[in-house]
């Protein structure tokens, strides 16, 4: 494999098997056309157009909106379109910045295609000889998505109403029992984009990264049950693992790919696809 | 102003201006429809087609490209299209990474649309109460482009034939004095790209990104008499400057807003347009 493999992989899509979906005359996801059938008729506010999925409740508000698609999504359930819910809620909104247009239940996410945000943080450690290591984490054997997968020290999707960073300390305690004091001092350090068809639909994503450097003493320990542990590894390692090995879940891949560029792991004089790979790492979504 | 702006203004281009550039067979450049219209009749080893300028040389390879092009640049010198060559060679490539297809003069390299590289490094001081400054250069009122503005501490074109790390220490020596062994510890960060409409042409560019830790006590010097000199300015003041103001050359507000995002100086939770700039840094070239 080549690092380059992973971008191509998070971005692997045929678009034409989806369709727009409207809400309040924005396009905010997508429906694949085989979920289209299961929507038709599910629900009178949503309209299944030549072109698009129309969201148009009485009720044209976040609130009206977020009722209408609960229904729907309880429905999607009931009929096994979706396995289930995942009782989180995630905004929907134009961009990050923008207003919520509504709230839908997690486990919805991808049948819409819509836009999820989350957070990852790479912890690391700068040994006094120079050489950067990264905590690794490992998730559990019973997680739904990429059980066993290895995985960033810290990482979560984005609840409806928290920040950012607030979501980044929840994660940070849960995960990897770090103090709020020490996750604190993680730096924001840009994001990662991504666009890929999945199972149930798609998934354009946006990550929101983080760095936080730890002293050699500080061991996390996971206290969720999401991960079964963590390992301390030589940065070197990591990406040669990213880039030989399918070890990692699919968008760590990608944002260990941003922490090497970041960091100097990779240079532009070295590494062939540095050019295609620092671009790759934030696709504009469809 | 907002840091946005001066995104877009770096991609400010009508692409309907312009006919695309073919060499080897692949698409390197662009050039504007009224530059065609003086290349008309100019070489007979250039073409122009109704959607394209080709270059197509009996000797096609590196060297007889080159030396046709040479002939087509001296005669746009001549001619009063370009105002005068550089003396520096540029390669032609499709990417970093891949083969050079033909030299090309530096002066030259818009009127064609070509994509140039440039090494653009952040040299930052953190003093000890954890803030970051950084030096700033001026630019000499007698450079050709973007005369008085404010300038990255080091930040060149990047000439064929050196590697872009070696390139960046001969520029660290030159604009402001920086030892190699000071320079070689520049960390490759990553590269930004865009690409804008100017008076000769197209300007497709990419910057590889550097950053330089300082100690408080280094000054930079220029040697060169591109710089006329240069400032330590806290981080924040940068920024509000780069927010405010039209006083750095285009493109190095883009570096430093690079910066500040790998920096953690701009947050996604307080930054409306962070998302927007972080894609916006890296577009892929028409």
């Amino acid at each position: 494999m080549a690092y380059l493999d992973h971008v191509e992989r998070c971005n692997r899509r045929d678009m034409t098997q989806f369709r727009r979906f409207v809400v309040g005359g924005a396009g905010v996801g997508w429906v694949h056309h085989d979920t289209i059938a299961a929507l038709a008729s599910l629900h009178p506010a949503l309209r299944i157009d030549a072109d698009a999925v129309v969201l148009a409740p009485d009720d044209d508000t976040p609130a009206g909106r977020s009722a209408v698609l609960a229904d729907v999504v309880e429905r999607l359930v009931e009929t096994g379109v979706l396995p289930r819910l995942r009782g989180e809620l995630y905004a929907v909104k134009t961009a990050w910045a923008a207003p919520e247009l509504l709230r839908i239940d997690r486990g919805a996410i991808s049948v819409f295609g819509l836009n999820a945000y989350g957070v990852h943080m790479n912890g690391f450690v700068r040994k006094t000889d120079g050489s950067l290591h990264l905590w690794i984490g490992r998730r559990a054997p019973d997680k739904a998505v990429a059980p066993d997968k290895l995985d960033n020290i810290v990482a979560g999707g984005q609840p409806a109403g928290l920040s950012l960073f607030d979501n980044l300390l929840k994660e940070a305690a849960e995960e990897a029992d770090i103090p709020a004091a020490l996750a604190g001092r993680a730096v924001p350090v840009g994001a990662i984009t991504y666009c890929c068809a999945g199972e149930r639909g798609l998934k354009p994503d946006t990550l929101f990264c983080y760095d936080l450097e730890l002293s050699e003493d500080f061991v996390p320990v996971n206290t969720d049950g999401e991960l079964t542990g963590f390992t301390l590894w030589p940065a070197e390692d990591v990406l040669a693992s990213v880039r030989d090995t399918d070890d990692f879940k699919f968008n760590v891949n990608l944002v260990i790919l941003d922490f090497a560029i970041r960091h100097g792991l990779l240079t532009p004089d070295t590494e062939p696809d540095y050019e295609a790979l620092v671009l790759g790492l934030r696709q504009a979504h469809p």
